[in-house]
């Protein structure tokens, strides 16, 4: 039960931003986005993903790998439309 | 080492969206965030807080129980200046 919990929890994390990613392309609005903010998690997911590589744990490399590339998405946005 | 580098993670993924939520008061600029993602993303928390309790992980608990306050706070005002 507890693995469901964790597996559900890991692939909501990773897929809860392309709504995000989607909005700030889509809209070119991205004002209220604060980038710090997604800097910090960039570099969250970031050492989540080397983490993962540390201790060969494939789940937590291939979630935050392409947590990477939205967060990455996200930040090039905010970068572009400030 | 690789403890090193999961505790950073850990913390920097739960303080890294306080400046998102400042600004987001500050500013009452929120047009650009979107709910669906910071619902989703609360979500995440919220499961990762219960996989926590489930397994008896104190740093999972304490990390997710901030994250979840730091983005109900982020999805309240959102609601509130929206």
């Amino acid at each position: 039960m507890e693995l469901y919990v964790g597996y559900f929890a890991a692939f909501m994390g990773t897929v809860c931003w392309v709504p995000q990613a989607w909005k700030a392309w889509a809209s070119r609005d991205t004002s209220g986005l604060s980038l710090p903010a997604n800097l910090m998690f960039l570099l969250t997911v970031s050492l989540w993903f080397c983490y993962g590589l540390m201790v060969g744990d494939w789940p937590i490399i291939l979630a935050n790998f392409c947590a990477i590339l939205i967060v990455v998405s996200i930040v090039a946005a905010k970068l572009r439309y400030k």
